[in-house]
């Protein structure tokens, strides 16, 4: 059997790893490549990298079409337009990744304020689960939609969770201090991705609780945290290179620990979790390290002389910060093994 | 039937590269990781990305453990190492493809004087294949011994190579103008790769007939001309990127032709190739769109008021320019259809 | 006496180098910062690098206000915007120096037939002095209009002039293969700027005569030639950085000549002129050794197998390429000394 | 009267630009570049950036030569040599200024510790003072020797010192979240520096309290608290970019302050300082910014969620970090006015 998937949004960076990522999955083939700008248009003539690989044409994703020849649909597409064309899909007994913001958050009114936009679907927002399978796994397999998580949230999530499922760290006075490539950006143009402007240049951006992954950061750490509320810092920058985020978390101890002790948390709570490598004591990873894939890094470090324990994880954007984690979701949702098409994609280093 | 493969200069970014695709090959499997400087550690411990993905340890490679282990060796050492090595190998009855430079070139005394390096096998060279599967599958094909070409030849014989079969060109004057990444200098540290000294700077150097690859490049071009000497001008540029190379061929046309006229030229020598995309009109290859495949992509244009037909030829130097044509070797020369387990490295955009 | 400046088009990456160098001028100070997109701003707002150091709002840059309160005008403006502020500066006397297209080229048709454009002052046009200091000095000290040099053409006159002028190589046949970095395509967004289309790629562009700088090179080249014309092929490259300009130059000899005889010929050449610095032998320029000054490095190698000199080029195309040339057309056409203010501007290294 | 500079360490990173910078002084000349491993040679043969502008050879600085030949001496050295080299020119009357590490700390046990470097000089050490201007004026004003601050805690106290000084925050819990460009590195060769093991990456290292420079900005917030010990965590990461440092810190409010109203104390704070530039509200520095520049540019907010203000500044590592910092220092040292000669070097944009 092989699923046939609908991508609404082909054309952006997110839509496009996709495509690559999903050319070396076994059980899928994509059978209906959305665009706005490219209609009717051979995505390797708009992508030569694609050129004698994928075959496909841009057509237009309207709801009707992805419901009516879509096993599962993918949409890398602006807020507010995935939860126009969820509802179709899944009345027809499809599957449904939103890439985007539109089916993370749970609480309603918290899209409604961050996004400055009215939400159309607040029951499937209530149904949607959230994509990181490494915290969400069962819910994801029974799931039939699911928000994918947003690339910084999956790199600040991960680097928390043992910390505040064991109970270890204060809860005030987090800070997850992330950096990350300009792909994040997408593939839109402005000055701020302009190259002169970004190349040998770094900045800081949407500081001091400005940046929307920060309620999805919250939300999570929230459940971690029994369903307790969890107030985060989170400050993104801009790094001048394609891909990769790297978060350096900061958590305050409730009492020492030994660095391997925690090490030894993270590779317990981590077990029988492919994507996730934790280092040895003494190695900090680098996103390099990650480069094209869908592992998550993590290394970490205590400072005996403020009582922090630092995480550091790292993570490629477009991969385990979107793509490859919303077809990891798909193979849960599917009852696939986990990596499956996705073990291929191998760092590329250097 | 799984083929165990050596590795002598495993540590290098050859040699990762190699482990990188061959993780992907299905018949293939690494038994034997030869490095100098890293005996007796686990691979994944010097380079963090393998984890999970690679458990050897590295080993001195020597001959005996080379031609007792392995049905295929790979060398991608210094030059004057592999010939030390190779006659044990082949002995044995395994074949043996260097990436370096012993193998390549037939003139042992060419090779003595562009490498300063006295031939210690002088008969494996003339024996040896040269690597090129476009210009020279079907020697290959029945070849224990090949000699892998270098980056810079192999983009600059697929641009030339349907122009001098088909007689079209002038063979004086050829004019090849390359760019490469940093990547094809290898791991070894030196000025010369510092990062403060390579980013945002581009230069020229061993211009004017200086670079080793120059008799490489003209030893394929005289075969392509029937035998009659050939001799150019290569000159090498270094591009503030890691990978990739883009050759700019100039050739003055014996007489007028259409750029259509000559691009269907390509697309039926090339057709059947499964790694050479030829671009359509209007249309020039960028590093970029090949970066970690094996792809060559070539696209050209004829200026009519120089008589001349330009080629743009574009490779990863360490994919097509190292490891996976080196991939694509061992694949014929073991009658394994040729894209085996390349295809999965698919070119990652952006 | 400090000469007042009005810039029109003081808001993209050719004026706010204009800002940055005259700030060390000690003869000239700005007083009319021309923007379309900026009127009323504070330019250190609109470029917080320039706070504290520049105090301009931006103006509309009519011509009424440049011919009234400027002596000398510069334009880095779309072309066809200059030719219409030209008339009404040079009739209120003051001096007016175009960074962009309209005034370099002498043949109208020429620059109606590359720039699809009509072109409203064809007289100007007759007596605009093309503003290469290194060849033209004379009449730009005589000059009351000059046409700036565009970037790649800089590095490819200065490249061939000993040459050409001394008769010694063949004027068929010449190639300028050129590359530069993003800045050269101006402050402007489109997808051929975004940080993820370029950064680790390289690519070319405009081959085979299609680049609108190759008539311009042509023209100065016919000069040189003494009038005859001279057709060449001109390819520029774009490379992932910011500044520089490399051009590599391919002419045949007319007969055999030693490296050191060709760069004696050079230094004498450049003697007296003192933003072009000839490397001795063996060592070639590169872009980050003139990288934001007005310097123009030049190194030469012959090629005795092939009977070719190679000449490097190597500009910052945002100074010796743009702004730095402007003043020093400035210094020439004002009887200033030719460096005044453009020294202080020394190359930054790393 | 001009003063003569000797620059021990002249063919490093900090030492070429200290002649940069010099270059553009109107009371400096440097009459003594000390190297160890070009001594002899031209300095513009090492470093081709410098023709025409540099006409020194490279000497030994032997202790001798500096204390007979300079009024002004500069080290750009490892640590552990300045100190042998201070007594000399002190005692000769020189000033003494050392880019390293020799004469930062006060704290004689501290620096032995760090360095793990017994030091030779400790009554040196104690009479040093803290080449921080914006904070050390008047000792430095008068002082004969002076440690030039490390790059990193430049940032870091700059950012920090309104604050404390006007006791607003809590000292516990201070984050410097920091990052670098390579030149801060220096010239020496290790695969840290490799252009494709930095390129396309980014890191964290000696996180947790390992880093060198912490003591230093320990040393300096401690007086800014009145004496009383402040312990913070430090945390350094490595940017895919030449030069630039900006750092991100995090403090705790004592009690709720806007925004507005913390740009206004640091703008008071800064009153005078004319390397320090405050961004108005809203708007945040970035390194690109400073480059190639004196100036350290800060902007923050103010996180009411969470208490905390975000402070962030820019400079660049071997201008404010290192040469340009220094040069400052001498004018105070020598009685010039603060800027003299360092305002030439306008920031590099783009």
């Amino acid at each position: 059997m092989t699923l046939k998937i609908g991508i609404a949004g082909a054309t952006g960076y997110g839509g496009i790893e996709l495509l690559r990522l999903l050319g070396n999955h076994p059980e899928a083939t994509v059978v209906l490549a959305g665009t706005e700008s490219y209609v009717g248009q051979e995505l390797a003539a708009v992508y030569p990298h694609l050129a004698g690989r994928v075959t496909l044409a841009g057509r237009e994703a309207t709801a009707e079409a992805l419901a009516a020849e879509c096993d599962v649909v993918f949409t890398a597409l602006p807020h507010g337009v995935p939860m126009k064309l969820a509802p179709a899909v899944l009345a027809a007994g499809g599957k449904f990744i939103d890439l985007g913001a539109d089916f993370r958050l749970r609480d309603t009114s918290a899209f409604e304020s961050w996004y400055k936009h009215k939400h159309e679907a607040p029951a499937l927002m209530a149904e949607a689960v959230y994509g990181l399978p490494e915290l969400y796994r069962e819910q994801i397999q029974g799931a039939r939609l699911v928000g994918n998580p947003g690339c910084y949230p999956t790199s600040c999530a991960l680097a928390a969770a043992p910390l505040l499922t064991a109970g270890l760290v204060e809860t005030r006075g987090i800070v997850f201090d992330s950096k990350s490539g300009v792909s994040g950006a997408g593939r839109g143009v402005n000055l701020g991705v302009h190259y002169s402007e970004v190349n040998e240049n770094f900045k800081a951006y949407n500081i001091a609780g400005g940046h929307r992954h920060t309620p999805e950061i919250e939300q999570t750490l929230t459940d971690l945290n029994g369903g307790t509320a969890v107030v985060v810092t989170f400050t993104p920058h801009l790094v001048p290179m394609t891909r990769g985020i790297l978060t350096t978390a900061y958590f305050q101890l409730k009492q020492d620990h030994q660095t391997s002790e925690l090490l030894e948390l993270f590779r317990s709570f981590y077990a029988g979790k492919p994507f996730v490598r934790v280092r040895p004591a003494g190695d900090l990873p680098q996103t390099k390290q990650v480069w094209g894939s869908n592992y998550c890094d993590i290394g970490l470090q205590v400072d005996r002389r403020t009582g922090r324990v630092l995480v550091v994880a790292v993570i490629d954007n477009l991969v385990k910060g979107a793509a490859g984690q919303a077809i990891q979701n798909m193979n849960l949702m599917c009852g696939l093994p986990e990596t499956t098409g996705l073990l291929a994609a191998a760092p590329v280093y250097p």
